[in-house]
């Protein structure tokens, strides 16, 4: 059945082009589709388009939907183009007249955002809540390792003396910041736009304040027109959110991977998160960080697929906006479980100890040196020159004892500061409101 | 003179390579190093490093430069790389060892970078407001224009009635929107980095949240590591937010220009803002609404260039987020100027009246034909294949009026609805905190 | 089984992360992998490090594997990684020693970077084939349709006459440039990498101009660690072409979806190509080529997507390299099949008649009138602002009449001249060549 | 002047954002208008449009113009605002009338597309001759430094013996390969839009074919309206090889900036190429190679910026074309510096002696010491096992000695090889062909 059918076959082949891969990925939607045509059955018999008898039938279908999608067991089979004619077909194949009715005062258009909005909002929901928990674990990382010292890099020079603890609370206090994107995701999400039919409304007596209400949306998408403009929209501000949180996870990774070479050997990487080369029995490649880096890699250009998907296309709906959901649902998918794994990784890292009594790194203390000379009363210019004769004439001997006091030095991490600030988002945050 | 100068004279080709535009794009940051060197110092002060005379030198100081950038008389010459390296000059100079003592416990990575949180921070601030005005002028115009009709279009085929006071109105609830990503940007910019040094922190027992409190940010940056990494991801979420806003402009000159057509003729360009041919007599080209679109999408490339730019290095300062500046600045202003393009090309747009008597747009009422017959008792699926019957047989008649009553539909725009919104929106915001 | 298996269990969910979607993916490479490991064996057995005899098994062993590709009966089953494991395996159970043998002065990486150049270099050669015989299709539509005018448009305002016969012809030309990077894809797939190993040769005496040669490259990719360096680089190239010709697939479907709006109506697409509305019987949405347009917009994207997630990786193979296959491998197939469906669909495509007759039409022929009055003497800016004045007063009488004579005009469209153009495109291409 | 001037004024606030950069820009094109412009007239007298007088006084006015660019006097006034305007006025204040002929069966679109399509080539030609003068650098530094061997990496760790002989020659190899995108660049800009007008042609009998070929065009882009579509199609073209060879030598800067470092120290930058830290004096920061990184990573979101600028626009010419100028000169000027810059640079590379000498890189020989086990009859499975677990065990020792015969290989560069291919590249190339 095609909900659209004028009675003119559609050559096979091209409707197999037109319907894509949407059996497979309306099941991530359909769990969505069911809350929204209850609410959407509600309203209806609210304003007495629905009685009350259809709106009960109508009301246990979908329960039955829903319970088959929380089990597992619904299907979309081939008989039919997308989720929304499943249900639909499910409903008046058992309730006749009351079936048909639901799709009154709404439009393929709506029904669709409605269940996408939900969907996307449910979803910067749950990744925001996994990278909460990222961030602590990474707070309890920095705990751990707040003594243990490595060489603290600019231009892949090594050039002052860093902490892991430093680093691990950087990763942390930068998952913390990446939920703002999450945040603005989740306002563009929180947006109703059931009721606006084909993006132009209708004459039905709707009630779409009470649709909002029951969907559990913050706001409405008042006009129509603006409604229909949601499409694209709160998928790419998602993608906006994904890519940032990927670029810091990427970034961790790019660290670890240069970490476990054997010119750094800063970190030892667990046998299981490592593979082997098929002609070289001395390595240990580190696979999994690699292709965290790479997939993350990947996500960060999906903002930019979506853009061009879609862009300029001047307003109302195109049949462009469906590819949205096999562009992004799978790559939504392999966030999520690229953070599990990091959750998983992390906690096994191994640190090596003692990495700045190596020679090679001597000159990460120079700044000391210089601070030395400096409390000694040496303007900073001339000590800093001092310094670098020395450095340069091969005398240099380096001053490796040092106390930093200050927030967020090698001995004063401000943990407690960075727990403050994860307390602060948490009581301002709406997408992280259900943790 | 370069502040890292160790007496060995750099190729002059390589020194104009590395330098680049830094003179004329630092420009945007003097303002900003202004200060933030005056919160420096304060704090050396504070700590003892400094002693108050000379402090009250450097403030002296700095306030006369302060001066200069407000008064558009300040200039860095060929001699300096940078505009740090031309206020350490100036201070030098005139305070000889006090105006050395300034860059104690401070390195060019935190000065600059605070310099950037500072002037992208304020950035936001400025860009937001506009975006509010023009969501005012939205509004504004459609209550002038909510009785006027065009055909509202999916598949960019006529589709159904809609009106210009949901097309306004629908942007103006986009331009709210477009503030979370804004929201999101400032967050991120309002984190001091000053004290971080070149990433590591130091060992001097300064007090970074006194110059937290004295720069007016909401958060301070704890860890030194993680403040350096802020180094771009700035940068990248004010690109996203540009790139949000950006699209819904883009969308609507789209609009615009499509209405602009002879085949539409929707409204009508003021001859300002129509450029002509130079063989085609007949032609009132809608170059600025082009030029808009343009410039937009341009501005929706941002995140990726930028993203390419940072993406895949490790933690730490690189010099690679140098050009940042000359890839994100220019555009910055770009965008301010198309806002006030837009603010100014907007009042003057002419809306055509009648535009649903021609009989072209007959179709766009077949859903009200199918609502009459829904309204008599007939189920939808039923009236929608006798409309369409007709349709295809060539006896349809059009069901020409219509009214509808639900928010955000023809004839109830929920004006007040989306005023409501805004105001909800100025509420819970920071980065409207000063309008 | 894992060929570089240590011994040491590596977590399950490890390793359905890192093996990704490699088993279904490297069914595209299997054909390629059989013919390189047969080369390989023969110039193993050249060199005297496999007998004769052990050649003549691997042979039998890999026609077989081969066999089963090209009959569609292959599979890599769930106890193998990918489909270089499986063929080890098959040859190792079949043969014993020999079967181990074949991976002598071989690594992984070279093996999996020889299957993919033969690869993308096929496909090459497929993907020209299509577009060289869609530009033919398009010049049969350009002469069947060289006497139907439509109006040309620029800035989306109707401008002057044009034809469909130059509409067609035109994109028979451009596609015909989209062969250009194409044949730039080939060259960069057309290196031999076997024999580069892991990025670094070997110590075996290999022959790696015998393997060249069999295996029908054109070059060697000399340099072991440039042979390695081809990964990313040859999918980069091939995104290159397949975005380039997406483009022109994108701008030809824009202009065929806006022709079909009762705006313009230009064109009819048959009711095959065209979906209804669920709730507006009157609709003939172009989906098709709507659907056509958002693909190929995001087979544009694929080239970002690749230089993203392979930048800033310095030299030697990374892990990240494997994605690719994921990224590219699919939209490949659809690129492939959008130019099946355009071959398929535009023969049937109908031209509206008579289309300048309309009055909104008018001023297309402003120029006409202005070429005439410089015909009669009058100098061009002169004319120009006569004509002009006309159209401003109201007092315009189009000059319906005309005729053109040059190459590329409406009357004289030149055809020869492309088909001319075809016939040097053919005579110079490498990528052509086996037509 | 506005040579499309119709007596209304044009509002300055919007005339400056319609203007935009276009006269520092077109600075670019000058030379080519000039030459166009020539051809042109020449044309324009073949065909009886201009009298043998008048066509005497362009060329000399032209010529002079010409001079004048050639001399860096040639200036565009606020006055005009294009290059073509400027050009126009000159010719019509020196020669009245026939100044003004010189636009008949011109239109500003094919004007500027032809200035742009000559400069774009000539633009490939000049890139194209210094991409091959530095692989010929590279092949020289192979040669010189083929027996300084360095560690090859895969996975960022040490894997094999590599040599300096093979990293220079790969870089020679993706050079020659960088080109192929050229060529197809070169082939997109050499095809001649000259009179095909607006998009339309016109019904003047120009002869196409003269222009074509006194303009030096290898074929004429027949259609007109194919001939508008160049537009935007060239810069896109050209943007891939940019990006092409922008991604080789963005990957040969990331490996300098590691081999840069303390970790690996495998060369030593000159003093010149390096800067120091206004905080750590032992720093010797490899600056420049990280700016040719990210200037070249931004190359490479360039592809990108102008597709997102030109994409979903239907044929025929929109003003949105015009800032691709803007977006995409001054970054080609860049690309021509870097080269310039990696030039200079790679000539002074000191490389260092003896790396693998170091205990770290033990591992690096655990293939050779397989290899000779294999030597001794061992199967290659069992030979890796064996020697994985002296690896393990730490009783492994490595086989230092080695030697490779084939080609591409440490003790086989095959230079000559590479320069065959070279010659062959040569032969075959049109964009090399005027060196």
């Amino acid at each position: 059945m095609k909900i659209w059918e004028k009675g003119i076959p559609v050559d096979a082949k091209i409707e197999q082009f037109t319907i894509g891969q949407d059996r497979e990925l309306d099941l991530y939607l359909a769990k969505f589709d069911v809350l929204a045509s209850k609410a959407q059955a509600n309203m209806l018999a609210g304003v007495g388009i629905l009685t009350a008898e259809e709106n009960q039938q109508l009301q246990q279908g979908l329960t039955e939907l829903g319970e088959q999608v929380e089990a597992g067991t619904f299907t979309i089979e081939d008989e039919f183009e997308d989720v929304h004619s499943k249900i639909e077909s499910y409903l008046t194949e058992k309730f006749g007249d009351a079936g048909k009715k639901i799709h009154t005062a709404r439009s393929r258009n709506d029904q669709v955002l409605t269940a996408i909005q939900l969907f996307l909002k449910d979803y910067t929901e749950r990744a925001a809540a996994k990278i909460v928990q990222l961030a602590e674990v990474m707070l309890q990382k920095a705990e751990a390792h707040k003594t243990d010292l490595l060489p603290g890099y600019t231009h892949f020079q090594a050039a002052m003396p860093s902490s892991f603890g430093l680093w691990f609370s950087a990763y942390a206090e930068h998952l913390l910041l990446d939920l703002a994107l999450f945040e603005a995701a989740h306002t563009v999400a929180d947006q109703n736009p059931l009721g606006s039919g084909a993006g132009f409304g209708s004459s039905f007596p709707i009630n779409r304040q009470q649709t909002t209400q029951e969907l559990g949306f913050g706001n409405m998408a008042v006009s129509s027109v603006g409604a229909q403009m949601l499409r694209g929209k709160t998928e790419k501000t998602l993608a906006f959110a994904v890519a940032g949180c990927a670029a810091t996870l990427a970034k961790m990774s790019y660290d670890l991977v240069l970490y476990n070479s054997q010119d750094l050997a800063f970190v030892e990487l667990p046998a299981a998160f490592t593979t082997g080369s098929s002609i070289m029995p001395h390595k240990k490649n580190p696979d999994v960080f690699e292709l965290i880096r790479a997939r993350c890699n990947a996500l960060q250009a999906l903002p930019n697929t979506i853009t061009l998907t879609i862009s300029n296309l001047p307003g109302g709906y195109h049949r462009d906006f469906q590819i949205l959901k096999e562009l992004l649902f799978e790559p939504m998918t392999q966030f999520l479980d690229i953070l599990d794994i990091v959750l998983f990784a992390l906690p096994q890292l191994c640190i090596k100890p003692n990495l700045l009594a190596q020679d090679k790194y001597d000159g990460v203390f120079s700044v000391e040196n210089i601070n030395q000379l400096i409390q000694t009363g040496t303007p900073f210019r001339e000590a800093y020159q001092q310094v670098g004769r020395a450095v340069n004439e091969g005398t240099y001997v380096p001053h490796k004892e040092f106390q930093t006091t200050h927030l967020g030095s090698v001995h004063n991490l401000g943990l407690e500061e960075i727990e403050a600030k994860l307390t602060r988002v948490r009581r301002g945050s709406k997408v992280l409101g259900r943790e």
